[in-house]
């Protein structure tokens, strides 16, 4: 991995930090002083810190906004400072526990404020926060799942495009993600932990939990997908990106991206996470999806072949309304193509959940 | 100016664009499109049609939120279209009239809305948006100003930040700006038409007129000083760049901008423009500032010195409270910072207009 250069790690990364919130500035400063890969975490964390700097100068002066939305950005940098630190598990955690740890500071200054909420389950605490849209009485709320190195901090803007539409918003890290992955690693019922958090929205009067969604990023995609099909209380589904399964396209990942899997997976081993992974398979699942399902995957993934996405939205005959929007030039999740390809996902959620 | 190398000329103004809402995506497309300056009109436009295009089909669609925000991002590339075509006045016009077109298309969609007002002032109408912030009774009130070549649909961003902050935002085109340059080229008394705008605030009931701001970008700032120094209603400042004066800075400056200037004074050549342009001088004026007065200019600013802000500063010792804000390393209106700058503005007016 120390062979890689800056430069083609940001080429490939680019679309994805820009669309989760990095700015290129930061981008460019982050590259003049990054010679290699052993330094990314430290550059990253630099400018991290810098923000948070910026955000505690904002809380003591009471420019809570600004403070909210720095301390946002703080955590970004770290979340991407431990993005290629796979095989330095000391640094992920640091890097992981300062993301939530700045985000939490950051969450109730948010605007519209970003909620704490810990939700026991089965012996486990599923960690997730709440955004309600102002002036709207009884939204409907839309459940966010990061995928395999994606948590509930990154989904700030995607939610922020939710609320605007009228959507409350419910991220939450599940097995193998953020802060869970210090409780669990991946687990074949993810499904069961959406679940948990659909018994939760129940009892929360604000929304209205008749107008569930649900979005899933990459691996959570997968993860959507499956929980429709277990939970009929959802009526939409978004899947931004869908992958099927992960066996086939295994051999064909680059390594990071394996050892990624291999290290939420809790194995020491990638023949041992391969096989371990072998849950990861919606085989039987997508005929039981019964709400709206919309899946987005480019058509030049080079992650996951297209033809998941193509499998995935046959299989899933069964679904109140079908969309396949597989754009010619986007790649994995379309994050090449961010600034453009975010608008639908989101207004088929406003229009599926009656928003 | 056709012998500059696109490169160059997006490494100049790359902070600009992307503080007022051109994602990188587009300026790197750009980048690769163009071969040279005279292909820019049609690239830049070529994406903006695009844009356009997505925004029809979004609103066609019902999906109103991003209808509005796409209609503002295809009118910020014809902007930006004719940002360089000083030369090709008919180009420059095509390009603001389009984006004209498409911002007031977008206004009553965008998030909260942006009201069309045309405020008739001793025979001419200044273009105007009145947008206010979401749940706040009676809200203070930003007026902004643009500059040479920024008009009232490029402040779209930093009005984001101010209804956030609980501040409605009204933004027009004064003389030589945007629509009006089509009535009235620059004019000695800008201070004039702010006040008109004022005693139309005065008219509107839902914002509390006791409590305006305004804030103006680079010679907008200059026009901001004399505004409030005319007018003491105003109860709070921001000079976004402080142009004390043109004169002792003329020479210095690259051939494209004082062909701007020329353009937008209405004179033929550069010698007539300068001589005309004597009438931008703050001389006399900073004295009569009594509100708050916040003044941002970059100590590395190569078209205006910031020696001329340490004036203002210097002058302007009846202001209620004066903070002079020049980061070491920021260039012209601290564009290059725009990531981290826009904060500090943004918190003194809500703090100063008690927001």
């Amino acid at each position: 991995m120390s062979k890689q250069t800056i430069d083609e790690v940001i080429a490939v990364s680019e679309g994805r930090m820009l669309g989760d919130g990095l700015q290129w500035a930061d981008i460019k400063e982050i590259v003049a002083q990054c010679s290699g890969l052993d330094e990314w975490y430290g550059v990253f964390a630099g400018i991290g810190e810098r923000y948070e700097k910026l955000a505690e100068k904002s809380l003591q002066a009471g420019h809570k906004i600004s403070a909210g939305e720095l301390f946002w950005r703080a955590s970004m940098h770290y979340h991407y400072a431990q993005f290629y630190a796979f095989e330095q598990p000391a640094l992920r955690e640091d890097g992981q526990k300062k993301k939530v740890a700045l985000y939490r500071r950051g969450a109730p200054l948010l605007n519209p404020p970003a909620e704490r909420i810990e939700i026991p389950f089965e012996g486990f605490t599923i960690p997730s926060y709440l955004r309600l849209p102002d002036g709207v009485k009884k939204p409907p709320c839309v459940v966010m799942l990061g995928g395999l190195e994606s948590t509930k901090e990154e989904s700030f803007l995607f939610e922020n495009m939710c609320l605007a539409r009228g959507l409350a918003t419910f991220a939450f890290d599940g097995p193998g993600q953020g802060e869970m992955y210090f409780q669990t690693r991946i687990r074949p019922d993810f499904e069961r932990f959406t679940s948990a958090v659909v018994d939760y929205l129940e009892r929360r009067n604000e929304i209205d939990a008749t107008r569930l969604g649900v979005i899933g990023r990459s691996l959570g995609g997968h993860y959507a997908a499956k929980s429709v099909a277990h939970d009929n209380r959802f009526k939409s589904c978004v899947c931004w990106g869908a992958l099927y399964e992960l066996q086939t396209c295994w051999e064909d990942m680059q390594l990071p991206t394996r050892d990624g899997f291999r290290y939420c997976a809790g194995q020491t081993t990638l023949e041992a996470a391969r096989r371990y992974l072998e849950m990861i398979d919606l085989n039987g699942w997508p005929e039981k999806i019964r709400c709206a399902l919309y899946i987005q995957h480019g058509a030049k993934d080079a992650l996951i072949p297209v033809a998941q996405a193509h499998r995935l939205a046959h299989e899933a005959r069964n679904a109140s309304r079908i969309v396949l929007d597989t754009p010619a030039e986007g790649n994995h999740c379309c994050h090449n193509l961010y600034h453009v390809s975010r608008y639908p996902m989101a207004d088929f959620l406003a229009e599926t959940l009656k928003a």
